[in-house]
């Protein structure tokens, strides 16, 4: 998998990446130099352990304009998203104790990785559960919107809930929704990142818990690593913000142009299934950078490892259905299959692949 | 302490930052500059769990230098040393188990927050626990090499050693010494870090394991946080190591550049120490950034909280003994005083500030 990755005759339809050339690179270049030569002292000294100031301020105002009640002291910056998941289950689970963590049908494969290398066990209900890992605004790997009467039963019932907001800003018709956290203050635990949005090699997310929680939240970000990186902090802080002659970015122009962007792709690739994959199952996305596809419901099964292998010397690379589950079953043969950073004009090629070596499978009785 | 920490008027002998002073920016700044420019993917997008090839292959070949059969493949790239420590303690205890986690009389105190928040015990002992933690090269706080007989002992005991090497290329008196991995790689986990060399803000550190460690340390690693910074291991590997028409540092200079700066400052810091401070009991450290400072033998206890209060009402802000100790008790007055970042000028003030502070407390009975 690894060479394939590097291997440019591949084409790459797996990793959830952002798109390379959405990058803003000289504009983060100018915001360096910027911070390093004005005020260094902050960007490569230790900083606090809950994160730069400012940047916890522009993460409050964004989520007070969504119906949130939350304000800059309420923020934690971390190490990205999946930091903040870490420590949203650190404070809602016992480690090792098999407690059960409800996640839907599919879900991020980090965090169920993450749950099983603590002991904890991912399934499917939402139901009678310790706590909910969920992504309402735009969920992973479909792409899609909470269901309001799902929304409606989560907000009405005990269990915390995990609220991973990492894509509700790429929801293609605009704004981001209303979080849950606006919601349930009390109940739900808010991660979100600039990973989609600006970049992930920065490392920046962010965590919002509710205020009884908040201590024991800062004390296990602290023990974790200290603090989040002072360096990617003063960045983002200097291109979202500003300061002295740097003028801040306009991020809600970006997240326009990145929605476009995104939408056309998603169009792009949907074309391509179509075309490529005549009664496979998958509804196109409201957001992400991801379809998830499924085969014909009277589709044989295949052998999850041997597609994998068969799609690598076919030319084109996909996240596997079992990684998504919960159970980590290969059930019915499903891919994630990704339009956010692959060359446009090699998606209809790798999709022919992708199909080409699943039929493969399916006529060798690869089961 | 906060409000304090940034007030010019408050002599900061807490902390253990290193010398803002001595962070090479400009170099810095045009490696980003390069790396965004040139290679803005690898600096910007999602990396590997283990981190940077050339980064591990540094700290491998450095490590090798000091007698460790090390290569590229053992080196997992952490958030900080910090992380490193987190990871190496998952690895070798039972979080909530009150497991009991060898430290010394005196240890890190993030390190003994780490194991208080896990649910682990820290104790004074090194034999009879479930595993070790030591700063053998150049220790925290006292900045003293562990004598060759305790190394003797730990070597020869079963318990694994977490090894944080963090200060060993600031011992004043030349290159690190061999580390504990050299003599006992199937027991020891080592740690590392560029937070005292290069600059904290990157938040580049290492962890060297066992191999049969190995796979189950990735996992945790990628589970905490994905990977460390892209951006922060884009422009440490290429001020270390060049690229294109960037040169690399030459990075043993620079060490010896910030031993004699370190040297001379806790020279002068010691200077202040005994003209202010008679009676009270201290080793001048052989690295490292501070000093271990204990109140006369025959010196009646004092409150440690009414202590850090007159001292900062005298302007000057140090670390307590307590915060060292692995019950956590104030104890006898203790306390650590760092010569790493105030400015020099300001150290005999600090220190006459700090013994006032104390002198204060021990005639009103704060006890």
């Amino acid at each position: 998998m690894r060479a394939a990755a590097s291997d440019t005759r591949v084409v790459n339809l797996a990793g959830g990446l952002p798109s390379d050339a959405q990058f803003p690179r000289q504009a983060l270049a100018a915001a360096f130099v910027r911070v390093v030569s004005h005020d260094g002292g902050r960007a490569l000294q230790y900083g606090w352990a809950e994160g730069a100031e400012r940047l916890r301020g522009f993460v409050a105002k964004r989520l007070r304009a969504r119906g949130a009640a939350v304000d800059a002291d309420d923020v934690i910056v971390t190490a990205g998203a999946q930091q903040g998941i870490a420590i949203a289950l650190e404070l809602t689970t016992r480690t090792g104790r098999r407690d059960r963590v409800g996640v839907g049908d599919e879900s991020y494969p980090a965090a169920l990785d993450l749950m099983r290398a603590r002991g904890l066990a991912p399934v499917a209900p939402l139901t009678g559960v310790r706590v909910r890992y969920v992504m309402p605004a735009i969920d992973n790997p479909r792409g899609r919107a909470m269901a309001d009467a799902v929304r409606r039963t989560l907000i009405a019932t005990r269990p915390a809930i995990i609220e991973d907001d990492a894509y509700a800003d790429l929801a293609f018709d605009g704004p981001a929704p209303r979080p849950l956290l606006a919601d349930a203050p009390d109940r739900v635990l808010h991660v979100g990142t600039l990973s989609k949005t600006l970049c992930p090699g920065l490392r920046i997310g962010w965590l919002v818990v509710p205020r009884p929680l908040r201590s024991r939240a800062l004390r296990l970000k602290q023990s974790a690593d200290l603090q989040a990186s002072s360096l990617g902090q003063a960045v983002a802080e200097t291109y979202l913000l500003g300061e002295g002659r740097t003028p801040p970015v306009d991020f809600d122009a970006r997240l326009v142009r990145l929605r476009r962007f995104y939408r056309r792709r998603a169009a792009m690739l949907g074309r391509a299934l179509r075309a490529a994959l005549p009664g496979w199952r998958f509804t196109p996305p409201a957001g992400g950078f991801a379809f998830w596809v499924e085969a014909p419901a009277d589709a044989p099964r295949v052998d999850e490892l041997a597609w994998l292998r068969a799609a690598l010397e076919a030319g084109v690379m996909f996240d596997p259905g079992s990684s998504f589950r919960p159970d980590g079953a290969a059930g019915s043969a499903a891919a994630r299959l990704c339009f956010s950073s692959a060359p446009v004009e090699a998606f209809a090629v790798g999709v022919r692949r992708f199909a080409r070596a699943w039929r493969r499978c399916v006529t060798r009785g690869d089961a």
